[in-house]
């Protein structure tokens, strides 16, 4: 039986790699990845004596087939994402790849890890999870996710614009922290200040907001801004943008998304405030 | 100088942990945290010849205080969260008490690390990013997360249920996958029902939903329902409910959320469907 199992890298250096992941890269044959990913690898010396397949960044399909074939044909494989292979990797181009080409589950069971079949062949399917782009963002910062917070992806490659500016609308409506990943590009130039001009509508223009890029690799670069500072910023492909809630702050050079202690308790005291009592709901406070 | 590091823990198991978690637990002097994580910690023998303070699930600031208290006294202090520390975790917390305490900067930086100050003392203060719940839960189901998603707390302690429920129906308007974080608890038993009645308002009754509890852990169970199933569901507080997007379907056991290559390539041969491009804005689809 083949193995194919999803690893996610994390930011993309060695130390942002679980256990889980470092073990399957380590007993992997094959390691088929997007170029960028798989030169990281190479310079944290994971990749020696294995096969290594790279492709360009939309072949995402090319490399699910080639994924799938190898571990048809009894190797163990590694396909790898960025950070966490259920976030816009490649978890879902593969499961849908799957589908169409008629794999039947052979283990009977539910969710994964599992077996799958495909006339003769069988494969062990696994995905191993990362730290997502957001988690790696959110540490460099401070504690910018710590309330009811969006993902959204600003790539119209797969996603029509119109339901992009829906989902932006609605962030913006929900009051959530909005964390955009594929901000900008050099064709995609007019997204990250339109997006910036929906939540405009909601939130105030001081609300804080950062741009992260490259988190945790070589010239890595942080820039805390506001709402307002994202209509003329510039952003690339390793760059994500977070914004924050309406009551996110900056704090001595940390952004801050409270996660609502001071609503509740006399935070010099660390006692309940009049009225609230520790362990049942918040009294105080509106929507 | 102390060292306060905030670790992010994953989800529970010793292959979930980062390196760097990993390396900055193991030359940590003090441990401190959640009486459930000390314990797991404990199980993967990482605790042994350090100081340990475990404290109950209300206790956030004392776990802040004590953490900030003893780094200022020199100490190396690793201060753990469960998943990642910047979702729903210690991040914030730690932030507003040191707000609140008066610790300064020290170092003119921007985002973290960072040193702080108060009176003669100094802390080095470090974020440690960890796979939180909804990746970890994702890379069990399939690929439920692959496009927008929300992630949203139900628990009330800290937020107001109206501003709960005001998130619920910005979720549903965007048709964002939602991941529920704290969805029930023996006092809070009509959150989880009258979230999925807000959904149902947005989006099919049978939209696949799962409730994954205790993922990665001894006795991990997961179970695949749909948005109408989350009507009788019981979850407790080690649950995580994923809730998918209109598109969401199950494929063979697993959840999955469409990327959208099917809107844009014809699967079978992988080239672009009539007037789409790879590399460019999808054509077709609406919003």
């Amino acid at each position: 039986m083949g193995e194919l199992y999803l690893v996610g890298m994390g930011p993309g250096n060695l130390e942002g790699l679980t256990l889980r992941a470092q073990e399957v890269l380590g007993r992997a044959g094959t390691v088929i990845g997007y170029s960028t990913y798989i030169g990281l690898l190479e310079e944290m010396g994971l990749l020696e004596g294995k096969g290594v397949v790279r492709k360009g960044m939309t072949e995402e399909l090319d490399r699910a087939e080639e994924a799938l074939e190898r571990a048809l044909g009894g190797e163990r494989v590694a396909l790898v994402s960025g950070g966490d292979p259920g976030v816009y990797g490649m978890a879902a181009p593969l499961l849908e790849l799957m589908e169409e080409r008629g794999f039947r589950r052979a283990d009977g069971g539910v969710g994964l890890p599992g077996r799958f079949r495909l006339g003769e062949g069988e494969v062990w399917l696994e995905v191993v999870p990362g730290v997502t782009a957001a988690n790696a963002v959110a540490s460099l910062l401070g504690s910018p996710m710590a309330h009811d917070t969006c993902l959204l992806s600003l790539s119209d490659l797969l996603t029509p614009w119109p339901l992009i500016q829906r989902r932006l609308h609605a962030a913006g409506q929900g009051d959530f922290v909005v964390v955009l990943y594929n901000p900008q590009s050099k064709r995609r130039h007019w997204q990250l200040r339109r997006s910036a001009e929906i939540l405009l509508q909601y939130r105030p223009k001081e609300t804080p907001a950062a741009l992260v890029k490259g988190a945790y690799r070589r010239r890595q670069e942080v820039v805390l801004t506001t709402l307002e500072g994202l209509l003329e910023a510039e952003a690339g492909m390793l760059t994500t943008v977070v914004i924050g809630n309406s009551q996110s702050r900056l704090y001595e050079g940390t952004f801050l998304t409270p996660r609502g202690y001071a609503l509740k308790y006399d935070l010099e005291t660390k006692e309940a405030l009049p009225g609230e009592t520790p362990g049942l709901p918040l009294r105080r406070g509106d929507a």
